[in-house]
Order: C-alpha cells, then structure tokens, then sequence
C-alpha cells in the first residue's frame, strides 16, 4: 500500500508513541511493512522470533524490537517492551482513519427528535430514527439504520449498512462493521396446539467502551432482561450471539462462533473460530476453546482449555478411524469370551 | 425494561387474552418480569417449575400460573392451561410494535407499477420495484429492497436492511429480520474445460403464512423449481437454506444451521444450532436434530432424535481420547493373537 | 416458470449456442424444465443418468443429450458434449438479467471525483464514494455501498445491499449477491496490559475476473498485504473470508465455509459447506474438502480428499458410541491383564 504522506522521522514517531530510538533518529519512514517485503522507507517489525534471520537481510529504514532484539540489528530502531502493540499503533499513525466532515449528509435521514452531536457524521442514505443520541465524533457511514431511542457513545464508528434495532446502547469507541445487526428479536417461541406463539422480546442490547463488532454479526436483544456486552470485547464477522447472553470484558471471539441463549461468559476468554456454546451455561474467566469445539457444559475452572474438534484427514483413514469404532463393542465381547475361558484355565491349572 | 403506560387491571387482562382470575383482579398492573426480578407493579408467570419456590419471595403484584400451581400462591393470579403462550401474548398486550405510520416516507423509492396497500407503511430510503404488490398493514422497515414483482401478503413486516429479489412471494404475518436476504441465486455450476459456468437460477422462494426468519439469514431461490419455506416456520439468525429446499409447516431451526440442495424436512421439525443437513435427502415430520449435527442421510422416522456432537473437553483429555481411538487397531491385534494362544492352550488342555 | 417471451425454434437455439440438432428443429420452445415437469413447448435435458428413464415419458418438446444418449429418445434434439453446461447457456437464453437502464437513479449518491462509466447502471438509493471507479456495463443494485477508490471492471454486479470497503479492486463480471461484504477490518489485535489494542487493517481485497460471492458473505481486508480471490472463484453465501488469505483460482466453496487468515488455498479445489480451514496452512490444489470438515494442516498433495464429519445417528447409538469410546482405555488394561494371564499359563504349561 503506497503512502502518498509526507511520513516521519524515526525520532518523531517515537516522541508520539514513545519507546527508545537506538540509532539514526533521523531517518524518513513513509510506510510500515514486514521484514521481507519492506522498501527503504519502511520502518519494519521483528514481533514473531521466527522471522529473526530476516532482520539481517531487509530491506527496511528501521525497525520496531522488543528488549530482547535489542542488539539484533545494526538498523536504526525503536526499542519496546510490547513491540506488536506497538506495530498497530505505528499503523494508525500512518493510516489515520478517512476523515468525514461533521455533519449530516444531504441525503440521511434524521428525523425529529434524534440528537446528533455537532461533530458527529452521518453518512448518505442513512436513517436515524427519533429518540437516538448519536455522541461526539461518531462516524456514521453509508446506509445504517440507527433505531428509535438507540444511544451511541462519543467516537463510534458505524461502517456502512450496519443496523441497530429501537433502545439499544453503545458506549464510547464502539466499532460496528458493515451488515452486522445489533437487537434484533431474541428466538423465543412458545409451543401451542401445534404452532408456535412468538414471545415478545423486550430486552436490549447493551455494550461496553471500545467493542469491536465484526462483519455481518448478530447479536439478538433480551427477552426481559438485556444482552451484555461487556467493554473491550472483540467479535469477529459471521458471529451469533443470542439473547440475554453476557460475554464478560475483553474476551475476543473469531469468525463464525455461535453462543446460544443466557449463557454468561468470563472476562478475558478466547473463543476459537466456528465454535458453539450452547444455552443456560457458565464459562469461567480467562478461558480458552478450541477452534469448531462444541462447549454442551459449563466449564468451572479459570484459565482452562477446550477442545472438541477432529481434524479432517485422507478420506480413506478418516473411514478406518470410523470403522475401528465400529469395532470397540465387538472387541469388549472377544475380551468378555477371553477371560471366561481363561479363567477355566486356570481353574483346571494344577 | 420500564413501561410508562397505564397498564391494566388483572382482570382487565384476563378479559382480553382469556384465563381465569384468582384474587384481585382489580390490582394494578404496569410491567411483566421474572419472579426474581418482578416489582410490586408486575405481573410474574411460572412457566418452569424449577422457579416454584420463588412464588414464596417474589414481589409481584400477580402471577400467571397452571393448573397444577393454582394453589401454589397466595398471590393474585390468573390460571391457564398453557402460561408459556399466556406469557407471550401478555407481553404482547404490554409492548405493542412500534406505531407506524400508514404511507410511503418522503425518501423512499417506489417505482411505478408497484401497488402498496394504503395501510401499509413503507420506511425511509427503503426501494419497492416494479409489480411488487405490498399487502394491508406491512411494515416496511428503512433500507429494504423489495424485488421487481415480489409479493408481500397481509401485516407483514421487514425490518431495516432486508433485502427480496424479484419473484418472491410471502404469505401474511411474515416477519423478517434485518440483513435477511431471500431469494439471491442458488449455488449451481456446470463445470467446463476447468472452469464453471453459472446456471442462471430462475426459481422463486415461496414462503407460508406466519413465518418468521431472523437476522442475516440467506434463503436461496430455486434452480427451476421454488425454494419453499411452509406456513409457521420459525428460522433463527445466520441460517443458510439452499436452492430447492422445502421446510415443512411449524418446523423451527436454531441459528447458523445450513441446509444444502434439494433437501425435503417434514413439519414441526426442532433443528438445534448450528446443525448441518447435506443436500437431496428427506427428513420425516416430528424428527429433532441436536445442536450441532451433521445429517448426511434421510431420516424416515418420524419423531426420532438425532445427535451427532462431540462435546469439547479439557485439552488433554480430549487428546487422550483421540489417543485412545488411535490404540484400538493395535488393541485388534492384541485380541487376536490373545485368541490363538488360548486356543493353543486350550488344545493342550488333557 | 411460465416465459412469456416468443421463445426459439430448437434450431435457432442451436444456432446461438451450438450443438448438433438430431430431428425436427422446428419445434418452438418457450421454457425450459425437468424431464419429469417438461410441457409440451418445453425443452429438457438428461445431464444425470439416473433419470434416462423418463425420457420415454416426459411432455417435453426437446430435449438435450449427450453423444451417448444421441439414440436414446425418438424426441427431437441437441447433441452436445458438455449437456450440463449446455443447460446453462440455454437458460441465460430464456432468462436474461432484468434490462436495467444505464445511467444513475435520481435518488443514488455518487460522489464527486468518482467515474461511473455511461453504459454502467447505478441503483436507487445507493453510493459510490469518490475515486470509485464503476466499469462499462456494470449494474449496480439498490441500497449498495461503494467505498472510496474502489475499482469495479466491466460487466459487474452488484445485488442490492452490498458493501464495498474503501480501496478494494473487482475483476470483471464479478457478481456479488446481497448482504455481502467485501474489505472490512481483519481481525486483528495485539494484546497489551489485559486489553486489546487494533491493528489497523491496511491491506486490501483483491478479486479476479469472473468471481461469485454470495449472500452475506464477508472477505476480510488484508492486515498489511491483500486478501486475494482469484479468477473463476465462487463462494456461496455466509462464508468467511479472513483477512491475507488467497484462494486460488476456480475453487469453489460451499455455503457456511470459514477460512481463516493468511491461508493460501490451491487452484481447481472443491470445499463443502461449513467446512472449517484454520490460519496460516496451505491447501494444494485440486483438493477436495468434505461437507462439514475442519482441516487443521496443511495438505501438500495436489488432489487428495480430506474427510472430518461424524454422521448424526438416533440420539442413543451415539450416546452408545461415545460410550465405547470411553471403554477403550479400560479394555486396554483388560488387555494387559488377559496378556500377563496367559503368559503365566504358558510358562506353566509342560
């Protein structure tokens, strides 16, 4: 991605992100990239040890170390005790955020009765309904619908086509990606002579500061109580989260997860991608599952890790695996017959 | 959720939804809440008996109960048969869908040779294409696109960001979700000379009266024939129905199941989340499928269960399991020659 | 579907499309259908053997055949090689894409600064952000986004509702269905002090010629380099896409697919649906990829098949099968038992 920006210097960037310049603080970076394909205005990063070897051949201006590095190139470069942490602060200092004028775009739709902070944006083609408070600096892109009473923190970003259903509350520096639905009806039926009566779902969605929602991800409002959201939670695109569940503060989900009704999950978790967590369960803090594990109950213990997945393989093995299951039942019958006759064995053994 | 309407008396909601009142029908009520949660101006309900006790402590003005708990409280009450649906259709009469005003907003677009009821509501930046026929009382929501000559019967409503391509046909008292896309291309492709070509889809999706879909969710059109979804059919967020899928009267899938080609499933069907079901097989009426189950053959007994997920465990004894799998060809062998060598013995035997 | 339009003489279509005409090319065709649903101004066609049978019985007019079914109906017909592909084109014949008018609806919002091409149609109530770049022919449906710099080549498609994050870049006759969502941020996030600090997503989504997204489907913008899709792809609907995969080119996936980041897939592969690929593998090409398999490793062999999906079965044979599984290890140690007995025996014997 070339940077048409004018950049910095080596020693500017770390008088506005902090951390120890070893080396020529001069030197003009114009773009961040990675060891192997970075130019001579690149400031590069060492954040994974295997890419070590490369430090001797890259092309880079500079480079972002930890502690540990220090001593590792000859290059110019920034020495910090948390180096990835500071790569994605480098890159949002040289790809700032379009920036979108305040303002309401001639063609959004707000109706009476809705706030919009002055220095808010609202994109084209977008609607918000009356009764929402849209905060300070919210960028609104292209398409949303921004329901009755909803309330958006300061700084939120709304990218285009995302909907946020009547009554539901984002706190500050909340990030919602295209598509993604926020509060839609909870699934709640009850069964009657052979139909299906729909429970009214008056719940909401509430979320915390700085959550981060992915692509095309649902999160269904309450049916009495609320959805929670807990701050510095981080979704992936393609994730259901169904109603009154409550997912604890900075526990991070990939792709195409799926959390069934009033399950509550723990603070710090992580959530491997295409999992599922069925309803009514309790997942401790600091928990770890597995990639495509399937959680059927709650799991007590902090900091544990769970797995339930099976890994593709050949398809013929795959079959002989099934096969040898198969077999475990008549197996446990030839040991049965096995150790009756050689019980009678050792009953006729002088 | 606070409730700033006048409320009703308990007898004034009996009158309406039915039931029998026992007490004080003349004791106010403004809101409906859990037992735990239930304030001196709420109506309660004990739809599960694993709450019977809360009856002693709750602060309710009133509950609902049946038959067999209507001794169960000294509170006022009102007894049904079946609480659950008195639940959902008394928090119906609490919570009424937002009004909406009959007529087309300002800044939605209706092409002409669409025909929209008069009482019908169509939201802001919202598109109704040629021959489309909006029926009595829909709710349209914002941003939706409603297809050339589709076809919406009585009191439907799309939410905000629905999406209808051309052709499709809906029953009455259907409600779709927001991001819900029906009726986009089935996936079909002749392959040729080592790439593919498109099989145009030309199919519609036909959808029965009371059918409600939830948010995200894709319903395929049909190849030559329809994709048809039958009345009272319930589909959670995030599900994916395939080209020429039928789903039977009443049956209700959980989020995130995908349903391939050609697949037939029988009426008042339970499909858990994220199940699977491969294409061009018949699932009899009555079956359950569990969270998580891959079916990848017909089903054709109606009312049996099928399941078919590993439940995720603690890492390592997950993988002492899979270890244990891998053992039972070696146990095999073992068996084996166990067998001859007491057949050796046995032969010995005087 | 009934076809009001004058239709073809089976010679004429023959002329548009090729294929020997065996029989009476006068015959008029109006539609297109199944064997068995075939009227008597319908053509047909036997692309699966199973179902030669009704060649004898079906009302079709014509029908399309393979060489080896050239003597196999008395019925007028066209010979060709590829009778499935065949299929296609006549059905594109019979059904071309709604007309819609070049040029830009009054109520579309293109920015200033962005070149839409005079042949191209933009819909109502969509937006094309400046420095877009809309090719010849391209249709664009209602309510789509298309961000800054974004490039569209000729002869695209874009069904209502779809978003384009700012920067990505289209081939031509690329179709992409409603709902989904192409360039939003890769899921990235460098954990600092217990929270989580975003990296910004800088890369882009690169998409060749002649791809096919479906609905709802997301494809992550790359980290630092692109996510690319290369020519001939099709992706069904609800799959994810992670940011700097590559997918290479005439691979197919299956609805409910996730694929996560930095994976490189090869050319020609076939993945079925809810298949699961985790980050940072590479798949070879000409690989087959079963329903419902999640591929934990790399496959380094070009046109291997890998298989990980446990069949649902009546609840209590899998409840009965995960039971034996449970017993394997207490077997073992029966084993071991039996094994130690006998060995005792045989040293006794004489």
């Amino acid at each position: 991605m070339p940077d048409a920006s004018p950049g910095f210097s080596l020693a500017e960037i770390a008088q506005r992100l902090g951390g120890e310049v070893v080396g020529d603080g001069a030197v003009r970076i114009r773009e961040i990239a990675t060891l192997a394909q970075a130019g001579p205005e690149a400031l590069s990063f060492l954040t994974n040890p295997k890419y070590r070897a490369q430090l001797a051949t890259t092309k880079a201006a500079a480079v972002i170390v930890g502690p540990r590095d220090r001593d590792a190139t000859g290059l110019p470069r920034i020495v910090v005790a948390n180096p990835y942490a500071y790569l994605a602060r480098a890159l949002a200092l040289f790809n700032p955020p379009p920036a979108l004028a305040p303002g309401i775009h001639s063609s959004a739709v707000v109706e009476d009765g809705a706030q919009v902070d002055a220095s808010a944006a609202i994109g084209p083609l977008t609607h918000v309904a009356r009764g929402a408070r849209i905060g300070a600096r919210c960028r609104i892109g292209a398409g949303c619908h921004v329901g009755e009473g909803v309330v958006l923190g300061e700084d939120c970003v709304l990218h285009a086509g995302v909907t946020i259903y009547h009554g539901c509350i984002l706190g500050r520096r909340v990030i919602v990606h295209a598509g993604a639905v926020i509060g839609a009806d909870g699934f709640g039926f009850a069964p009657e002579d052979g139909h299906w009566v729909k429970i009214p779902q008056i719940g909401r969605v509430v979320i915390g500061d700085d959550v981060e929602i992915g692509a095309n991800t649902t999160i269904d409002r309450g049916a009495l109580d609320d959805t929670v959201i807990e701050e510095g939670v981080k979704l992936d695109n393609l994730i259901q989260i169904a109603h009154n569940v409550r997912i604890g503060a900075h526990t991070v989900m990939a792709a195409c997860v799926g959390v069934a009704g009033s399950t509550t999950i723990g603070r710090h978790c992580m959530v491997g991608g295409a999992a599922g967590i069925i309803g009514h369960l309790t997942i401790a803090d600091n928990v770890t599952i597995a990639v495509g594990s399937f959680v059927t109950k709650s799991i007590t213990e902090p900091g544990s890790t769970y797995t339930g997945v099976w890994s593709a393989q050949p398809h013929r093995e795959w079959m002989r695996m099934q096969a040898r299951l198969r077999q475990v039942e008549e197996m446990a019958q030839r040991i049965r017959a096995l150790e009756q006759r050689i019980q009678e064995l050792e009953r006729k053994q002088p």
